[in-house]
């Protein structure tokens, strides 16, 4: 279920238009023609794009009225900065082990 | 030219078979056949998730003899964390400013 939510949400995250989006909806919440208006692209795109993000869980969004507004779902984003952390601390610490074991044989040299 | 690059890394992390490379990978280098083993597919399905991590930036390989070496390229790792823990502090501070201005607010009141 994780690794599933964590494809679509990694691959919500690879397009620049879409992250321009989540830019933009860390600073707070924006209706859909907000949100197009900075775009180099038509509505329709956009809104395939929104679709993408909200399939993904990263973002939300409610119509009122004749306003759909959208909002950021942070706990997604965390959990996409959670999985590339803690590789990069298994890394980091595999890099300690090498170091120790580089030192520990200079010593006994 | 990062923007692209982040679009490459994000679409690489959008598979599980690519992370369970990646997550392979950061405790050392591993042969092909060795990051192969474990991953329910075909040695060519294999080299072409390979391909994807190796344009992406996130993997380098070498070959020496008859075996390709496979490693991790931590930077490429790095700039979507950073990408990501950057638009959760963005994030953040914007609840920290909403809740000042409710308490705000709310002493006037």
């Amino acid at each position: 279920m994780l690794n599933y939510q964590l494809d679509k949400t990694f691959a919500a995250l690879a397009d620049p238009a879409r992250r321009a989006i989540v830019e933009r909806l860390v600073s707070g919440p924006a209706s859909v023609s907000e949100l197009a208006r900075p775009l180099p692209m038509s509505l329709p795109a956009v809104m395939l794009h929104l679709k993408v993000l909200e399939d993904s869980g990263l973002v939300r969004s409610q119509k009122q009225g004749r306003v759909r507004t959208c909002r950021i779902e942070p706990q997604m984003l965390s959990q996409a900065e959670v999985w590339i952390a803690e590789r990069r601390r298994m890394w980091e610490a595999n890099l300690d082990r090498l170091g120790a074991f580089l030192d520990e044989t200079e010593e006994k040299a």
